[in-house]
């Protein structure tokens, strides 16, 4: 007997070109409407959806089963295409309609807890809880697919540029620095954990050392982090590193994908090379690392003009050390009123901004938050370093350098959202370069890694590393779009001498070396060619190219803000055996919660 | 100054085509010969080796430079092509040298731990620690290539058969059966661990009622089992599921699939369809559900013609519903003396049997182990139905049916070994099918699904469901490689009617049916499609196909036998702030020696 009708076409494909043919489609019931004599169902698939007709031409018998479908049954459906009557041009598929001579029920379905379409604003958990659902929706399944031709495009192009892709281990050893590992008990060696890998960059490297030349990797990384942000505890990386190569060849390698993933995902055309802007130029015109560029409210230095002012918040800064900085609405006067600078003065607390000055250009006038400290022509001369002309809004912040950075990058991002300049349509990737090697830790007065330790230095500043460490720069580079870090990497350290230097402007004792880096660095000893790589946070370049708003959209089961699979109810509780083999208890307060 | 040599040619390329031609190799020093005047030196990359010289025609300084050059120095060379004196014919680029103009030691080397070289004998522990020399030989390298090359096969050939690439979760729940999960603490959630997957199984599964059509994932799983035999802690699957299929059609996927492989990795045409024999055959002809079919010694049945036999040990095993089933070594008389057929005798007690009779053609006479009990007339009847000739050797083994089977499995395998007869170039690629749906617990009296309690029955079976379960044969199908199982699966239920009848016979309550299998169960009441997949175990199909002996070979960085990374040392302690921010205790006894 006949158990599957063999499809001949998948629904969405359907068209004008298929008239008169006889067909087989396989696929849920998204609608059905009986008009007296007539059954219309809407027969929905991943490709899309297809209009089938059961008329009173067909057995008796026949027609009283496609009176039993309701929505989300599967089914088998025989038939011949037919050109439509009334065409519906919104659909693919409007103008054809299958006129049905055979049906399969091959299931029934309940009426499902949320509906199968785009738009159903539905609570997040019960998306998450019944994800089987959600994901039948086209939109969804469109972003699983594309999320696939990115993956194909990446593993195509990376191997026709002489990459290999390896697998590192997802057991690995847990390291004391970076963010949290997740950890999993060793039974065979009890008290021992491994680690889920946060990245495979240690691998990665030893793998160079191995001579596997050019190494890449799609791989899943985890980090146990709070999930405030747009994050999830396991996320995926476009892992990548190339020996005997310097920054030039890194970046030009990426290019060329990120040029083909435009091209052939989104026809797309990109220019190449992308800008390259050093790190410092970034923060000094845009307040940020990850610069968005579709717009301008350039951020402009005010320091040597408030220098002798009467405002003394402005003197104090500078006093202190810090800066003065301000940037430009073009045309903001308007849009800004008193109420809503007062909400942006607010949201600028939390980057550690104490207040925020404005400043309006009319016609005729200039007024100012700050009129009772500088003249009219003060403020000219200040509106004047920003060639703002009438209807411009300047808003100005005054604290320490990062504090400015921080506040005048959100605002001008912020600000650009709220006046509808954030266009999705235009894509702009840029190279921001030349990071600081190091960070300073004012608390601490020490120096820590900024990207890791085993970031190389710019060699023209080589000479400065023990004298001067806060001016050497990083061979350290992050692709950007749009204002959103895409990715980022670095030529790493392949000289001994070298990496025992940075060792020693990090403070590292010798056992905090062999504990956090020993096997690295042991490795390193042997032979290591130079060498430097990059990674790209797969989950969010998908979320930025399918314009969706969370990663959440872009991930088959993702875990909701408490870090639960609300499908699968994991984390669970776990049998006392299970526990006792592995030689481990649970101490948790929270424990007869859990087990409720 | 130039930091890198720019890369012209991999070594392991040049040949007489590149005479004359201007160079740039980058690599290491495999090793170096001074000779006086001359300095040779063979570079090394993944690609292979190519001799250089350094004569006196360059710079002292220069040729001091090579002079300092030791094994496994990391270098860059310019030079020029020249046909070779003394051609290597061993060697791919025998027939040419380089001769350098330039050199850049980017990396000295201290001496290494194990050589670089393929037939290296050292320990497996050291070569698991210095891992990266190891991967240093050409033959790991290769097998790594050929691991991406596969890898990379299967996700253009999948995606050509419309398969989507969907990455299912990593941290997911513990279910309490299979083979025992990794657990992994939740910190967000303290008391709760997520579960490592076992297998994508039931996330694939609702995929398919998600409406992904056809679905494919190259993925890590994890078991925590004992690791004698050649098994890794975390291995990689490739994971199958496709809707609206028959087993037909899925076995028609694979073929396509495993016919590109042979085809395009290794040049070899394989016939399809394969064969596909019922389980139940299998273990008639051949003692073993994963039949190797390169060479006869096929089992037959004695149990008719020594019924009523004077050898008690027969005459019990078949009242105790037993079996006497044998095997017939061709030619084997001369190469099996008293002494290796004791030792064979010894060897199929592990399988449980207690003992073994043998029985040896020869020309005149038929000599066995029981001629007391049979005339030599009995003998030869029994050698009759193997078609003995003289110089042959059979054996026989009596005992319960599975014992018979698993001994004289073992002895067909290993003595063809023995024999010489396992061709590794002989590829006998086979499906497995009609296995039964379910085992039966001789101890408990209950029967336990076979595969796992969604494979779908044979529809021809389903009216002996509950009446005789034994008899149901499933759905289910392995594709077996020389007697090695690459892979199987499943057609899976759908039907929730069919389902629960399953269950039922399984003996689940309606608790465990929730605890086990809650959400599947609970998502297949809203539309399940008709579906079924497969797996294959990705390392041991590069293992067998790279012709290596273990899995170890073929993947990166495995674990020893201590499921220990030997290169990172994992597992490891962790700081007991880890342990409290989880809120687990270490419990175990051994606590204080994995500290030392």
């Amino acid at each position: 007997m006949e158990q599957i009708f063999k499809r001949t076409h998948m629904c969405g494909v359907l068209n004008e070109n298929n008239i008169d043919e006889q067909v087989v489609i396989n696929g849920w019931i998204q609608k059905r409407r009986n008009l007296g004599g007539l059954i219309f169902c809407d027969v929905r698939d991943k490709t899309g959806i297809v209009q089938v007709v059961f008329n009173d031409q067909i057995p008796q018998e026949l027609f009283e089963k496609a009176d039993r479908l309701r929505s989300e049954y599967v089914v088998g459906i025989k038939g011949t295409v037919k050109e439509r009557e009334s065409k519906n041009p919104d659909l693919p598929t409007g103008s054809i309609e299958i006129f049905a001579d055979d049906l399969m029920i091959y299931s029934a379905a309940d009426t499902p807890p949320i509906y199968i379409k785009d738009d159903d604003n539905v609570d997040d958990n019960l998306r998450l809880k019944y994800r089987y659902l959600d994901l039948r929706k086209h939109q969804m399944q469109q972003n699983l697919t594309f999320r696939h031709n990115l993956t194909k495009l990446a593993r195509d192009y990376f191997d026709s540029q002489g990459f290999t892709e390896v697998e590192t281990p997802m057991l690995i050893k847990s390291t004391p620095e970076g963010a949290r590992d997740y950890l999993v008990p060793s039974r065979v060696n009890p008290g021992a954990f491994y680690a889920l890998p946060q990245s495979p960059q240690m691998f990665k490297q030893l793998l160079m050392v191995a001579g596997t030349d050019r190494y890449m990797q799609i791989v899943k990384c985890f980090r146990d982090e709070d999930l405030r942000a747009d994050r999830q505890p396991e996320f995926t990386q476009i892992d990548l590193e190339m020996s005997f190569v310097d920054q030039d060849d890194v970046i030009a390698v990426q290019e060329g994908f990120l040029k083909k993933v435009f091209k052939d995902l989104m026809n797309i055309e990109l220019d190449t090379p992308f800008p390259r802007i050093p790190y410092d130029e970034a923060m000094e015109r845009y307040g940020s690392d990850k610069p968005d560029t579709r717009f301008g409210f350039e951020l402009k230095k005010l320091n040597d003009l408030v220098t002798s002012c009467d405002f003394k918040v402005f003197t104090d800064a500078l006093a202190a050390g810090g800066d003065v900085r301000g940037i430009c609405i073009d045309g903001g006067a308007a849009s800004y009123t008193r109420k809503k600078i007062d909400k942006l003065t607010e949201a600028v607390k939390s980057y550690g901004a104490k207040g925020m000055v404005w400043i309006k250009v009319e016609d005729d006038k200039i007024s100012s938050s700050v009129n009772k400290f500088f003249s009219p022509e003060a403020l000219r001369e200040i509106a004047d370093v920003f060639d703002a002309k009438a209807g411009d809004l300047i808003l100005i912040v005054s604290d320490k350098k990062q504090v400015v950075f921080d506040s005048l990058g959100f605002l001008r991002r912020h600000i650009a959202g709220e006046l509808g300049l954030l266009d999705d349509n235009k894509y702009q990737l840029l190279w921001v370069v030349d990071f600081p090697l190091f960070e300073y830790d004012e608390e601490t007065g020490e120096y820590h890694a900024k990207h890791h330790p085993f970031t190389s230095p710019n060699p023209e500043d080589l000479e400065f590393l023990e004298s001067d460490p806060g001016r050497v720069k990083a061979q350290a580079y992050d692709i950007v779009l749009n204002g959103v870090e895409l990715g980022g990497g670095s030529i790493r350290i392949h000289d001994r001498a070298l990496q025992e230097r940075m060792f020693g402007v990090l403070g590292l004792s010798p056992q905090e070396i062999d504990e956090k880096f020993g096997f690295l660095v042991e490795a390193f000893k042997y032979g290591a060619p130079p060498h430097g790589g990059l990674a790209y946070g797969l989950d969010r370049l998908v979320m930025l190219l399918t314009h969706q708003s969370s990663i959440r959209e872009v991930i088959a089961f993702p875990k909701n803000q408490a870090a639960q699979c609300m499908v699968s109810e994991a984390p669970g509780c776990v049998d006392q055996e299970q526990l006792d083999e592995l030689g481990i208890a649970v101490t948790a307060a929270k424990e007869e919660e859990a087990h409720q």
